[in-house]
């Protein structure tokens, strides 16, 4: 298969710090869609996966997965894109397409196994995928994404991983005008969860342990925020929330919000995998029929969806622009939660 | 108020054998209904309530709340039932009636607190309820039940505490024609799970520690029993169920379970309260967007459904009659599940 070479940044061991090398993309196939990378968010699965944090990652790898750009290049047999326009990938650049899941517009739940648009198995190359800390992508029509015009690009970009993975939850426990949401956690996730909760009707509230949050969650779009530390506070919202959203990526302790869950009530994890330390009591989940379930970013369907919604209500995310050549110590700053609220890389400085 | 004195069966400390004595029931108001109790399933609420395994029984305490009879007297303004109906009484006896849950037919969830037939506040008498462990009962016409006439009168009465537990969660999560579902642990609960899933036209599997189950769970409606802890049965069911009922009554590892559902299903928790030890991991919840839940009982439409429902399709519960001076027999032998599938207690034994 012909390829390009093109640039990057990634790394190839879990210690060594990001830096810039060359990769190869395929040519376009029929129906291979050719991106030049405009922005590209950076989010925590990055550093987890160059840091092999979850003992899976192959080497050399080159993160990214909140992409936007311009099209390039398109194949013969390509329907949806044409040259110039703006589109956008996330973290799926394919699937099995013949599960159950895949065929009901859940790909992230595919059964056959999706390919990250990192870290994942390359059928083209055979080879690892590579994601969007480089200059171009190529990905099947299928898989990318159209972005409004109107919105910050920016912006944009985190919408496709800290976007989607709160909206499909918010979507799929159908969140709407007067839903009672909470948010666990003010992150790259979290504040997103409270942007397109409000946007979609809901009143919202910030559960958070510090009092110096406060401003920017209602600035953010949060009705209230609750000191989840202060006990009369937590009182007062016992039995109240439809659905809280918990964006905390390490264990803690579930068991308080649970209390503030309303009967039929739902708490979505999905910031943190592992064992829920400490555990979980079932007594309030029995006697007020409320659940605790996890929730993993969205479908390909969902996450177009929500790219139009934002145009709609013109939500973006808040972030902080870098180049390409800081991303280490954005790494750094990141794992010191030292950013409102998401670093977006402006790619052209991996093109100077 | 005026009172009647009846003979009961209790126990005035949790260190003694339940034995017989008097207590006071009150003459019918308007709305109220007497009921000659005829049968009365024991359920392990009652020996846990009866030895202050929960830390909270007011002695004396009369259980008993699987309560099938009939109406003796009427109270003027009840317009229900008749003096001869067959009528039943489950796990409530009274709720606030004015918050959004009593509202909403859920009084089980009722957030002024319901009143429990037996260990709660009885605001008549000034005392704690009394059960069905005794000749009568007066119970307000709203939360007694009718009972369909052709039914076994001993096999309909769990159907008012494990039948409903297993059944309200069974109609909230949606369980029809070809749905999947899993029961784990065949005891009272169990075996009514399978029974009503069976009817309600789903796909049942029992989830076993042993293989000795197995004829048993097909008799009662099992299409199959996967054996738990042979890891090549497991395998051949992940990701595959819609709902799973978990009625173990102690604390065991969900997480096995939890591999079994597919994306978008629910482990519903009826018959344990406490801790999860061990700790549930977030990883399969994550990845199959699954959800670990509670459900408590029913509502009294609900409960009113369900005896409907067993009348329509001869649901009665598998059970072994007892005389009342035999309890504390039944008792031993319920802590080591020596039992199919449920004691009931003949009432005309405490009259003899």
């Amino acid at each position: 298969m012909k390829t390009k070479s093109v640039k990057a940044y990634g790394t190839d061991s879990a210690e060594a710090d990001l830096k810039q090398f060359n990769i190869d993309r395929r040519e376009v196939t029929s129906k291979d869609v050719e991106i030049d990378i405009l922005f590209c968010g950076v989010c925590h699965s990055d550093l987890h996966f160059a840091r092999n944090d979850w003992g899976m990652t192959q080497y050399p790898v080159v993160p990214g997965h909140e992409i936007v750009g311009r099209v390039i290049n398109t194949g013969e047999g390509v329907s949806k894109y044409k040259k110039g326009d703006l589109v956008a990938v996330g973290c799926l650049v394919d699937s099995c397409r013949t599960c159950n899941n895949c065929k009901a517009d859940l790909e992230q739940y595919c059964s056959g196994g999706w390919v990250g648009t990192y870290g994942g198995y390359d059928k083209h190359l055979d080879t690892n995928t590579h994601g969007g800390y480089s200059e171009t992508i190529v990905v099947d029509e299928d898989f990318v994404l159209s972005v409004p015009e109107n919105l910050d690009l920016a912006g944009i970009a985190p919408v496709l991983c800290a976007g989607i993975t709160t909206w499909s939850p918010l979507r799929h426990w159908n969140v709407g005008k007067n839903s009672k949401v909470a948010v666990v956690g003010l992150g790259g996730l979290g504040h997103m969860a409270i942007k397109l909760a409000h946007a979609l009707g809901a009143q919202v509230t910030l559960f958070s342990r510090s009092t110096n949050k406060i401003e920017d969650a209602k600035a953010l779009g949060a009705d209230q925020v609750i000191i989840s530390t202060d006990e009369t506070q937590m009182e007062s919202v016992m039995n109240n929330f439809d659905v809280i959203i918990d964006t905390v990526p390490y264990a803690h302790d579930l068991n308080p919000y649970v209390g503030t869950l309303a009967t039929n009530g739902t708490l979505v994890v999905v910031g943190y995998l592992g064992p829920l330390d400490p555990m979980l009591v079932t007594v309030p989940m029995i006697m007020g029929r409320k659940a605790i379930a996890g929730s993993l970013i969205g479908g390909i369907a969902e996450t177009q969806e929500l790219l139009d919604f934002c145009g709609k209500h013109q939500i973006i995310s808040d972030v902080e622009v870098i180049k390409m050549q800081d991303i280490n110590k954005a790494y750094e700053r990141m794992l010191k939660s030292d950013v409102k609220y998401r670093f977006v890389i402006d790619m052209k400085s991996l093109k100077e």
